[in-house]
């Protein structure tokens, strides 16, 4: 694995849960925020944290912003310290810049500043917590198209004891299971009929929407 | 399916777009908000949206709040306002009771109060964004366990016109490809080792973190 | 006496209050405060006295607080820091927490973080000092039951040199005397009828509420 | 029992806890605060409640506050205030004022300018707390001098079924107990030797401070 | 002359004029103001300034008020810090103690507190304004009683050479002139009828209120 | 007497104190104040009171402002604003214009601005209070010329009955006395040698300074 | 004439003289600000003001603001609210945007989102405000290339009667004088030699910098 | 040319902006502000900078106001400041004052100061402004008089190559060309019949206001 520079402009929820994940993936990262509490609580947790106000181009040159492989702007609250930002590691000349953006229109300004990665982290974990409710076996899915979906779902007192061959979810529900995660961490790949679901286990699927749909109403209440 | 009633307490970025995507999905959804601009941002888009003080009891069960299925608490900003509502929104008898959190403490103390589910959106967005910018090809992943994670990978260009059996990701690294996603939106599950790649298709791969760690390098740059 | 380790959290007007009077009783008292100010005031009045933010678990740690007997958290005007305090002060194992309430829903949250006694300074004072209005000659009493109180009652001149036997408050309205409690600072317990009563002393009497009402409207105005 | 006309200025937690008792003790109270949100809270439960402002004569006046028995300040956070309101509560020839106050130099400014009765509620509970933390069997207590104390105190486990005789707390400590309070509400006024205590019980003693407390100690742990 | 010993609290606009004007006739001043800023100003003209928060009861102890002939307290803007000051200087036995009032109501809290003369500047100021404003000439004047003034009037062109005797201004209006005060800064006390007048002298004038304004009327316009 | 035209802008209470004595003279005054509150209080007391901005130019001409006597800028607070009401005053042609300065520099600007009475209310009663503090007989005085003053000083107990001629001020120390007022409001005006003073009698005394400083030494002590 | 269609939107010192002259030179003016007190200033001078707050897409749309011929942002004080505006005006498709930066990072901000003319008033003000200090002469004046000016000079007493061709700046300077400004409003274009300067007049002369500089000190001081 | 000594007063945009442009003009500039930062940022630029408050004529004094040859003063956002500081400035004797007016109203009161003359930025970009967006070829101009301009007008595309004789503006419109100024900064100044437009050329026109704007209209669109 090639080790890669991060920069992290703000240290908020977001940009230190993101630095100290890129650490855990074994990159290097230096944090910046203006805020001399924020940089004592993670400056033990990353390569390097500097207290810096990052609106200004000098402090940035000064850090060799340019030389970073990407750099994210975290920035919380305040959509203008955020665009001023922006345009300015954008100017360096970073190659890949992320932003996180308070609203839509926000996102629209940071589009067109030519930073190449915009996020809506409360917007999207909104998307994401609505399948969970709707789903209470839904452990975790991706959304692979507008029709397909891979989900991951725990396997109910219901099931416990089922062979995948009882189950048949592919011949009933046009669905299949790829894989099934064992509460001790095993992790059966492509499980043959024989396989047997027991309560607690956490499977894989993957299949239309609304077949998962159907296979969790029918099966799983 | 049967529609269920949702109450989303906080109209902000999380709890409206969270609001809207459980319409999406087929259910009925009310929305409160102190904020009178907040409400009517979103009353078109809900089943029912009211400017309403929820640190008031009275309020709370003038709306009926005990009757709906689940109630999410999306207060954005004010950890004290989120947790006098979340415990009066307990007692009221509500079934399932969502809460977002601001920071661990809060956290911790809505685990008292019985919350039955907390969300950190601002620190799990941090965590999968730090995944995306150390794999640049992946689209979206799961973690399954420690050790497996299924991962959606765009096919880069080096790898158009390859074949499954070409490729070998099982005999090489370990890591088995049970999807694959064309861009018309069409989806081949469990392809054949005769399936060909094509630039822009996205496979869905299993595997252990190490091994699609390892393919990624190989194959993919 | 067995000496006891207490830890205060709040300087302010309860907490400074019941900390000197803990010293008062023989106890060994550290005071917490943010304010320099407030713990300047006290410093030379219980055992320890340190200027730090409760708040922070670290601090918390670093002064011992799992080893104390009692923690008593007086924070005095914001409900939040009063609760995420408490949570951690509880978190820590602390035997026996007790915490000052700014209203009734604030109490029912620290009930649930474990907090072992709630105390409503305002509200309590309130009510005792409605009983001290409406009967002029009361100092001091102690709610039995619903029906039963002690009354401490000043002797008016009208009762001057009576006799219990010629009082006969038994007899009459049914309440007995149980104490007299002279100027100069003597008690006597259990007195006799031919101990007489002087103006200024005062009496401690027994009986039921409306007796004790009836008593002192027939006999001390 | 002759109901009292009472004016209570102030509807914060001290104010309306004590407009409340006063209620209850059958008396007539009007209530008075600026703020429209708390007199609307308080409005159900006393005679009469107004939203005015009490620091404009004219306001008094117009609410015949001359005419009261007595008359409350309860003004919670504003010492100027409450000064200039008791000025003019006492100018309007009101017999007896009581007034909370803050501090101590607070208290001396209301005792210059003629107030009945001053109260420290913030200090007095903190009083009564610290007796009740190092005495966990103590309910309640009375002071009634320097030396002597009626002290309310719950019968332990290992007093269950001992009688007073076989206790003997006269003869071995000095401290008699005058009354017995039964969880069913009985309260047996002075009991004799052969009553029998049980736990949950509660007695009340009569004593020397050091009494008691070696009562206490030998006794109850 | 004997050199008294003044202290000035709050160095404003009133207070500082004050403290330069006794310096002025020949007393020593000590200045406290709690402004760094205030203190700087005044500093070299006074007998001794010092920076200090006069609300403490100790600093008042360490600075000897007790020992000033007389305490001024011109506090400016803060009914509050006025009376907490007040009561604390007179309660220190200070013989003297002279406040600045910001309404009539402080005035008569400061009055109940014992303080030995009250001013009102700004209203003092706003009706010795309006007599000059209504008088054209009017130099300055002292109310001797309900009726009568002394008034010190400008002499106008139109009296110019004009004797005493043939003015006649007792004889025509009852009123007599008892200085006159000639540019060179003479004065002449006690004028025959044979003094004549000039323009720009100043005469001093005493009678009824009604007399003096006839004249004033017929004779100066 | 010519009614004159009053226009007071500021209803603080220098204002509202001038305005009020200009109705007493028996003049007619125009109030103006942008808080409703003042106005209220001011309402009754004056010809006339309006709430209005008077920064704004509009509003100056259509309440006629060129059309007063006199106009009164007595502004409490804000230099800014007294200047630009000061300068539109005094552009709309007003013949008089006074207004009240917060400091020296801010009275330079108005006198550039061509304003025709700078009045300053704080520094003056600092002055006229310091000669008061200094003669405690001290009831009232103007100052003639730099030597020579006029003192209205009560009589003191140790002159009672003492014979204008026993007295022999003007022998003695230089000084005369021009009038003589009693406490039921009669005035001496001239008093002779047989006139005899009384205690609580208010003597007005002319002479130089030091000859009255000295007469007061010597003989009211 | 063709009348164009103007929106300003902003309407301070900036916007609203801009809206003003273009009225002025006979087009036609729609302005918008969110303050109501600076709508109904400008409301009589121009085609159409309405309140409206601009950040808002849907005003923007129902104001028809994708029909007008030029856009001016004249936002005076928040960097923020003008970006957001200037990129929703561009994504209207308004042909030609222009925006007032309040800072050159702002300026480079503005700029990537397309706005087509951006203006600094300050910085350039200050840059001409230069020129005119230096040159007391200089009327006004227009830098041609960095070496040529064109330069609007009064004429000074010293010059008074002179004619061109004595003057002879073109043989002395390098320098040619195109138009004569008279004081009555003619202007002579292209005098000739006969032509004589009078003092008061205004001449055009166009030249080198260094030409004209050098004819200003050798022939106007 | 002589060297001029020039203090600016208030670092913002404008003043910023003149002060640089004084130094490339060969001048010698102090700047002052009361901000740090402010002067840190212009520090290199100009003669000297210096941390002050003009406010305070001490201050103004010891950095040797009164020598200067021209003061500016460019205080951004406070009108009050302003004149306090406009005055101070013109009584030390300074004989050229020019300062910055955030209003109208603001001006006049400068004029009366004696400010020598009085900026309006915003108002005045905003006028020169909107003859730039009326005539898309302006590139500036001067008004000479209420009928006479001189404009700088860049060569559109359909008069390239297009020689004067042809376009024959004198002849045709009245109105003449007295520059032609080349994009590779060449100027020819009185161009002849034979000189030939090239596009992108900048010609400078004299005439009346009517005569060019028809010479736009007609040629150049």
């Amino acid at each position: 694995m090639e080790v890669q520079q991060f920069a992290v402009i703000g240290m908020g929820r977001f940009g230190s849960s993101l630095a100290r994940e890129l650490m855990e993936l074994g990159h290097q990262v230096l944090g910046i925020d203006k805020s001399e509490e924020a940089i004592e609580e993670i400056v033990d947790d990353i390569t390097h944290a500097v207290v810096a106000d990052a609106t200004d181009e000098e402090v940035l040159r000064s850090l060799g912003i340019r030389n970073f492989d990407c750099v994210i702007i975290g920035i919380g609250d305040n959509i203008q310290t955020s665009i001023l930002v922006s345009i300015q590691v954008k100017e360096l000349g970073v190659k890949k810049v992320v932003c996180k953006a308070l609203s839509e229109l926000h996102g629209r300004v940071l589009e067109r500043l030519g930073v190449d990665r915009i996020v809506y982290p409360e917007r999207d974990m909104g998307i994401r917590m609505a399948h969970h409710l709707v789903s209470p076996n839904l452990v975790d899915y991706i959304e692979l198209s507008k029709d397909y979906t891979i989900a991951e779902l725990s396997v109910p007192q219901c099931l416990d004891g089922v062979s995948l061959k009882a189950l048949d979810s592919r011949g009933r529900f046009g669905c299949s299971i790829v894989a099934l995660n064992k509460p001790n961490g095993d992790v059966i790949i492509a499980p043959t009929a024989d396989d047997v679901l027991a309560a607690n286990d956490v499977m894989v699927m993957i299949g239309k929407n609304r077949q998962i749909e159907e296979f969790e109403e029918d099966m799983m209440y």
